[in-house]
């Protein structure tokens, strides 16, 4: 498909109806990610945003925010860092916790990932609530790195995620 | 750093003992992500032996499987396809279960990401004992898509996951 603007790739994103669970429509990207142009396009774009501010490096968040963020990390000549669960890190990590709709869950990253002063982007497939990308930026400062960028694909506004990253230069591409 | 071989990106893998369980010591490729040009020199070799079968989509395993897979399909102006544990993807799936030192597991695809004939690669961190890769070319194949290579970052050679993929065109950087 010949993707040119940011409704295109919106596009197609597909609505899954009652999922993960009832009542909940979920907005599915793997549309963009399967057709060679939209990914392109997607990745092009936040990449000019986050060209900007120079970030090295750029932190993920498993598993669907492993996607674009490596390939961001590449084509800026930046690292790639990941955050994940509680567990599923092999080395020294340290760890936040962050409520959820129901319950809390918990993130970690490696000690030695980020050094002082490291001007670090951090980037997800879905702006929601916030609490996912608040909890890594966290994560990012316990160890002295400067988040100078928070990048997202889809941000659902209507869940006003944005309130919680006010301190932040905050950046989406396909809004709801 | 500057890395110019297999052999320079070998010497960045980290081995961490007793994870994720005691006796086993686990390589840890993060050292490599997180050094932009480690990175690069990953994406690049691994690239260069896809770049030959024309390959679109690329398929990554979830979750560390999502990290380099991602950046190749961009690279070579291909999709990407996520092969997900159950219950992951939104839309509707087939499923393969396969076996594990103790218990199984499962991964799902989405039926509409692979049409018949498609040449796909099949893409992960580690080429350990095979049985995660070859459930990924079972479900590529039960689409009717052409499975025209499959790479890893790195092989545990010890543990004979090549022997699994003797029907395939397989690839990986670094060796042990």
């Amino acid at each position: 498909m010949n993707i040119k603007s940011p409704e295109d790739l919106k596009g197609l994103v597909r609505d899954v109806p009652d999922f993960p669970k009832k009542g909940i429509i979920f907005k599915d990207i793997t549309p963009i990610l399967k057709d060679p142009g939209a990914l392109a396009f997607a990745v092009d774009e936040l990449a000019d945003f986050l060209a900007e501010v120079h970030p090295d490096p750029i932190v993920g968040i498993e598993s669907r925010g492993f996607i674009l963020s490596p390939i961001l990390a590449y084509k800026l000549r930046a690292g790639f860092v990941p955050v994940r669960k509680k567990g599923k890190l092999p080395a020294e990590t340290i760890r936040v916790s962050y409520d959820l709709e129901y319950g809390s869950n918990e993130l970690e990253i490696h000690q030695d990932a980020i050094f002082k002063g490291m001007k670090v982007a951090v980037v997800d497939d879905l702006l929601a609530t916030g609490g996912t990308a608040e909890a890594a930026i966290r994560l990012v400062e316990k160890l002295g790195g400067e988040v100078v960028a928070v990048a997202f694909l889809v941000e659902l506004a209507f869940l006003k995620g944005r309130e919680k990253l006010t301190d932040y230069n905050v950046f989406s591409l396909i809004r709801y």
